[in-house]
């Protein structure tokens, strides 16, 4: 009976039950009842069905038996002690700093807050995008400029797409793209990577060099990467004076002393928000900050939360701009950005909102007073000092006895900066009194009392920064920064922002293409330990061996699952994966003498960052069409192929499609594309659909991208981080990404990227085996077949595999129930709502339909609720068309109902407030409110505030 | 301006804000707002108008200068690393268990569970209700019994409780309690403890010798604490053939495999549940079980939870049968039982939800497995195994190299219990195969393969327990033991029954006498660090440094703020530190030949609790009268120390008064019992209004106990865990409580009681520092003003002191509000459920009266949020007196309102629906929902179900 074997493994003792049985929803009886409902016998016929024989994998994946959760738990325990967290003063971008226990717990250790899905839906939102509008605030007030958005990947990327919308702006001036010798390392690998396919010629010029005319902009860094604050003034106008924009990577934290880039003339700010609250983390995930003026606020990358107001007039939130996200400018895009690092600027939102405008203040003048100190102190040793105006990275000459000095320093317990005869130390919030004394001792700089390097550091206020570069400006006057200083307070303005919100801690995400599935509480909580919290990016590779161990391990699994030959971990969101990958093709044919092969051919069908990413790798996207089957129509295909032979790079496919089905004419493409010379990725968007069945390498894939949140559980914390590694046949695996700071084709900041998250990737492969997998992958499509199966008598399923199955997903064709019924797609997701669900992905990829993904996480008693709640919502459909109740008022067109409507004594509706709130009787257990009605895009957009905005300015813009 | 300094402390570098500023909640600022409103200068005028000035301490309590929140989790971290986490194979009631991590997660580290106070409202408290309830329905179906209590401390106090249930239920036919010999030591320690006093003999006597006519109990292990199990039916009979009670001592876990002692005759069943789940902590908290017949329910001790149902039939869950508790039967009781261990029941019934009957079973499979494996090779190697039936505990004989095998055993990692030439190993959920290799491997016992091994263990499927004895029956088949396998599903069961709770993490929690402060993250997270979970209580002394050091720093800290000369922190709860208490004054009067005096005077406003720790101890109680202003009549008192003198061991005051006034007299009444020969105990309950302010033991005191989660931030977790350390004169230090192994005057099963949350306190009072404490109760103190001088417009305040201000908390007197309205204080208290707020203390110390505590934690905001929901709620009142609303159908004898009430069509009430669930406008916004209607306790009393109902079941009884 059972479709597969959840028994106990010989090999594994633990009595607990299988980690594979908590995590996959349906247990072997729910899967009888499902495969009954479908009408298949099996879930090996139900495979037979979905997946073409052709590509079925034959082996076993090569992963280790699986363990239990206290197993696993054990072993990264092992794999933390292998870590040695050392006091890393190594500055580059990263400092050390507390996170709030607080914001800990009830934030990055709360799944309200990591499983919250990308807030699409605002009226389910209204929580965690007010806490985005918090970090955008709090970056426009300290950068002093007008808009900032939700976040980016990391100050390296943010940095290149800086460089890039510049080059938008200003296309056809120039493509000398100027950058400050004293920028970070990391960034400088990243924009060489993305600067060279776009042709863009990097100019590493100091301040006191001309500026050509080709020059696009200028990346100026303030302070420096060693330290080094300047008036920036005069270079802000020299771009400017040959039409360039001046880009200003900076730190917040330096900012709450320093006088702001925008009051100096700045286009875009942009840098990392890491100090704020998250740990080091190995190099990631933390939030990057874009900031720009008002003109470019069209073309700024990523998104943008903005203040609109819902049908009733209430102020909403909701993301700005959507659609220009959404519809990401494909072929003649430069970004392929559609993504953000929300958690991570959650907590630094938070961090801000926690100490307020006058513990940042304290903050950075700590950082700094111990600059200061440990400057006193190396003077009286007779050591030279680089920079007179720091702000909290110090550089010491050291001709003669660097290594000496840092050996010292590490005997010590701490990790410096090693440069070209000297040494660099960052301080931070973190460093103590005692941190002092112990480094100095080591350095030799004990020759001053404590007292007297404190009376130095104390005169003038505690500042040695030049006068005309301290911060004028106040910031952080909105209440949101002052109301909770208690913790108190701020535990419950937390919670109340999470209670605002529907995440998978409450009910299924039914989302196709992006879903959600279990992010388990074993997997979670290896991040937050110490020892893999507390490790610098850049920290002696001695003292990251657990990592560097978890590393390998987890790449070898990742190639396991895929089949290919080796994985990148990289790459630290889908977006960057592809672009990586597209690149390791780029740069295979560029090594063979075909660096004229830039043709990328893309099925109409594809995910919009998959021709943005081509473009960014410097490849022209020749699109290829669907057949009415929503399949890659084969002729044409072979039409583009010898219509672009020669020059032909690449085809991007996604598989299964886009449209949730395994076509069958897969190996064929492969073939087709491999003679013409071309390479094969195929997006691995859907990846969660093949592993233990299909290894894309197998069927002809050259390189695949891997989006760890669908199919490998990094939580999607409301949208990012992420994680993104790419796998690649061993021909490719010379291209993969090098180090950022001594390789090639970097794409991101820290050499793993987001490596503080991997332990949840391993944790899950380990719990897992590859039986495990492979059963979730099975359950996965049994699960979306059970739906379309239960859905299709009311929904049209619009697109299935040559047996009438789809894949892993399916698509509900909404079109003809809104010609006859006057119901949108849009009217059923908000009336979802009302019935506790969160909507599934609305006109993706086909307008006027929904795509529902259930993942194998999900329980059958969920998957009938949610069916039932749609089979409902089709019987009110059915209402509206039969006259019952008007097209324009329904509980479909009014929905979400919020309890302010159903307070309301003048309930003037066609229906009853029971049938308006509570349609499937559950208000006695839990029921969900929406905290606002359905919110208007257009308005937002049309008035857009992006900052927390004061109650007379949004009354102004209502108005 | 400032009340109180704030400002950075000197010698503190950390450039965060003081936690003293993030504990309490009203800053400076406010503070002088509240100051102002209650027509005071200043906090020191304040405080004189307050406190009496004769016992105003006058130094500075000597305590180390406050730490930050990093500086404090770094010390505790280095505590920890001085812990030695090995396996430890004890036992003695204390074995290894895995914590679910979801669980951990979502309900341990989760506030909504932990910062839950005791559900005496049950409609703000069906999840945990429901949470116990599964915990209740665990221990009646595994032991057989009918019903079972919401846990009690530890076994040993379980056992306690047990003897002097059956000495009650027996009185007069005799003072034997019989013993099993093979009962864990601690057990027999609390034992003698608790015997004493009541005048009970305990006789410890083998199950072959007879059973004389005087004993009223027998106290049966099983399995014995040595492991052996053995068939105890006719032990049952032979006890109960004299007249007297069978109470078995048993093991849940056991239970899986063995027959139910209910289905053997037992009368009551107790034991702990610390290894579902919960890790040693050094000792505790854990839940104690305790299950008996019908016939006893009535008696059984502690908390009940007991299903019934609204006003309008849904069924609703709520604390049965307690008038019961709430009062206490004072002078005649033996116990003085008023809490329970919730949060770890909670955890405890949740792992059986997890895990189900067959998980459960799986689990004891394994452990019991471990055994036979290791018995197996033991006999391989030529070892006498002293017991043939045993579950998961062998005893390994071993007269000449007892001491050599623990070493070797050491030496691989194990702590072995030591017995009397011979050993004992107990086995447990988290043993692997690699554990016994190791084991073996030290003991000598590696003579036969793994395989070999298996074999043996798996014959008969895995049992060697003797047919007769293994069980028979099935268990935990009610549906929650089935539903929630998958995380996904565990996670949001957990999730939707915290969000039917109003928690700490919502609101305030303003209950008088019980209040609720906060529970600062860094203060909790230490507690689930592995390095404070793994450590057995009795586990060898080099490997508990960490603890050691801790606690006997903590017991300093205490001593310093309330000047005491030592302090104990065995007792667990506030009921066993008034017992540990008085126990050491009758021990002192005792030794000084005084035994005589066993007078305990005891004024009519005190605790119910009082009275019942003195009868335990063996004292009688005299009541002392109050006079009309609340106070201690001294001319009462007077006579009763007269009249009693030659005999008197003590008075027992509450300081401040319960009724919320520091009393001028206190000094006189220490004075003139001391005068007397007696002792003076003062209940610390009220501590917190004197820390910093004033020392006990300065104007007369010579023993307290503190409850600490009032005082100092011990969470209060739905009803438990406590701790309630006691401290005491030098003269009494001799007669603290002693080793619960080979002490005197034990009072819990470990030497520190709820040792693994220590930790909390610790913190706190090292983030606060001295002055930060009293900064606390200077603020506590003003915020109770504050609110009697707002509320005092509407409702008249009660007690007050000679200058007219309340002390920590306030009594407002609702009896003539409610003659002239019929409005009474519980529609008062259920009216602020639509308010969004947790009732406060109702008809205590004062029937008919609320009596309110904000403690110093509540911010101005919240504090005047809910003076406005009284106020609002005054005005709703004179709306009935006016007649606007009938007496039988307005919005207070109607409340709560739930979501089903409003979204009835059919609304028929005199006011609106907006009036009736949104009166202060908030709905909008986190608008908290009472999941069911007002409850009928009566009801549920008739109709006494206390485990989870089949649906039949309880509709039958709603017939």
């Amino acid at each position: 009976m059972s479709p597969f074997d959840t028994s106990q493994n010989i090999s594994n003792p633990a009595p607990q039950a299988p980690f594979e049985g908590r995590h996959i929803g349906p247990n072997a009886h729910d899967a009888s009842i499902m495969l009954s409902a479908i009408g298949v016998s099996s879930m090996h016929q139900l495979l037979g069905e979905v997946i073409p024989p052709h590509i079925r994998r034959q082996d076993t994946m090569a992963i280790p038996a699986a363990l239990s959760e206290a197993e696993v738990l054990a072993e990264m325990t092992a794999l933390a002690k292998q870590n040695s967290v050392k006091t890393s003063l190594i500055g580059m971008g990263y400092y050390g700093c507390h996170m709030p226990p607080v914001i800990q717990r009830n934030v990055l250790e709360n799944p309200a807050w990591y499983t919250a899905y990308t807030p699409y839906q605002p009226e389910i939102s209204q929580g965690r995008l007010e806490a985005i509008l918090n970090f955008q605030t709090m970056v426009t007030d300290l950068t002093g400029m007008d808009i900032a958005n939700a976040s980016l990947l990391d100050e390296a990327t943010a940095a290149a797409e800086a460089m890039a919308m510049a080059f938008r702006a200003h296309r056809g001036k120039g493509n000398v793209f100027r950058v400050d010798p004293d920028t970070h390392p990391q960034t400088l690998g990243v924009l060489r990577t993305r600067a060279a396919p776009l042709g863009i010629t990097l100019e590493i010029a100091t301040p006191d060099t001309g500026i050509e005319a080709a020059c696009f902009a200028a990346l100026i860094s303030y302070p420096g990467s060693t330290g080094a604050v300047r008036d920036i003034t005069g270079e802000i106008e020299a771009i400017h004076a040959v039409g360039g924009m001046a880009i200003v990577a900076s730190d917040l934290l330096a900012l709450c002393l320093l006088e702001a880039p925008g009051a100096m003339g700045a286009d875009i700010v942009l840098g990392s928000t890491q100090r704020f609250g998250v740990q080091f983390g190995f190099g990631g995930p933390h939030a990057a900050f874009f900031a720009t003026k008002t003109a470019h606020q069209r073309s700024i990358p990523g998104r943008l939360v903005g203040v609109s107001q819902d049908h009733k007039g209430r102020q909403a939130y909701r993301l700005a701009l959507q659609t220009r996200e959404q519809h990401i400018r494909r072929e003649k895009a430069t970004s392929n950005i559609c993504t953000a690092q929300v958690l991570l600027a959650v907590i630094a939102g938070f961090y801000a909102v926690w100490h307020g405008p006058e513990g940042l203040r304290r903050i950075a003048k700590h950082a700094h007073n111990m600059a200061n100190q440990f400057v006193a102190a190396m003077r009286r040793a007779g050591r030279i000092v680089r920079h007179d105006a720091f702000f909290d990275t110090v550089v010491i000459e050291a001709s003669d006895d660097r290594d000496a000095m840092l050996a010292a320093a590490l005997g010590a317990g701490f990790n410096l900066r090693s440069l070209d005869r000297a040494f660099a130390v960052s301080f931070d919030e973190t460093t103590t009194s005692d941190d002092m004394e112990r480094l100095l001792d080591a350095l030799g700089g004990a020759g001053i009392t404590k007292e007297a390097r404190a009376d130095e550091a104390r005169a003038d206020d505690g500042l040695t920064l030049p006068q005309q570069l301290r911060r004028k400006t106040g910031f952080l006057r909105q209440s949101v920064f002052h109301k909770y200083r208690s913790e108190t307070e701020m535990m419950r303005y937390m919670r109340s922002l999470a209670d605002r919100d529907l995440a998978l801690d409450r009910c299924m995400i039914p989302l196709g293409s992006c879903t959600m599935k279990l992010n388990a509480a074993a997997e979670m909580m290896p991040v937050t330990w110490p020892e893999f919290a507390r490790i610098h990016p850049y920290a002696p590779k001695d003292q990251t061996r657990g990592y560097l161990e978890m590393i390998t391990q987890l790449e070898g699994l990742l190639a396991a699952t895929t089949g290919y030959a080796a994985v990148s971990l990289q790459p630290n969101a889908g977006s960057q994966g592809e672009f990586a990958g597209l690149l390791a093709i780029a740069r295979y044919h560029a090594a063979r003498g075909d660096s004229h092969r830039k043709i990328c051919l893309i099925p109409s069908s594809a995910h919009g960052t998959n021709p943005a990413s081509a473009a960014m790798a410097g490849m022209q996207v020749v699109v290829v069409k669907c057949d009415a089957h929503g399949n890659v129509d084969m002729a044409d295909l072979q039409a583009k192929i010898d219509q672009h032979q020669a020059n032909l790079a690449a085809i991007m496919v996604t598989y299964p499609s886009t449209h949730g089905v395994f076509e069958e004419s897969i190996t064929e493409l492969c073939d087709l594309v491999h003679q013409a010379g071309g390479q094969v990725y195929v997006d691995g968007a859907n990846l969660n659909a093949l592993v233990g069945h299909c290894a894309p390498p197998e069927f002809g894939a050259d390189v695949s991208h891997l989006n760890l949140h669908k199919t490998f559980c990094i939580p999607h914390g409301g949208g990012g981080p992420g994680v993104g590694p790419i796998g690649v046949a061993a021909h490719l695996a010379p291209y993969l990404p090098g180090s950022p700071i001594d390789g090639d084709g970097a794409v991101s900041a820290a050499p793993f990227g987001s490596a503080s998250i991997l332990p949840i990737t391993y944790a899950y492969i380990r719990m897992m085996g590859a039986d495990g997998l492979s059963n979730a992958t099975s359950m996965a499509i049994l699960s979306a077949n059970y739906i379309a199966a239960r859905l299709g008598t009311a929904f049209p399923v619009l697109y299935t595999g040559s047996k009438g199955r789809v894949a892993h997903e399916c698509i509900i064709d909404i079109r003809g129930i809104q010609e006859k019924s006057g119901i949108s797609n849009e009217d059923i997701a908000k009336r979802l709502i009302d019935y506790g669900f969160h909507a599934p992905t609305m006109s993706f990829p086909v307008a006027g339909t929904l795509m529902i993904e259930p993942t194998e996480s999900e329980s059958l008693v969920e998957i009938d609720r949610f069916c039932d709640a749609m089979l409902s919502i089709a019987a009110e459909i059915d209402a509206v068309i039969s006259g019952q109740w008007p097209t324009d008022d329904n509980p479909l067109v009014n929905a979400p109902h919020t309890s302010d409507d159903i307070l309301d004594d003048a309930w003037a509706h066609p229906y009853s407030r029971k049938q308006a709130a509570d349609p499937n009787g559950n208000a006695q257990a839990n029921k969900y409110w929406a905290p606002v009605g359905r919110v208007d895009n257009a308005y937002g957009d049309r008035n857009l505030i992006c900052s927390c905005p004061a109650l007379s300015e949004w009354e102004d813009a209502a108005e």
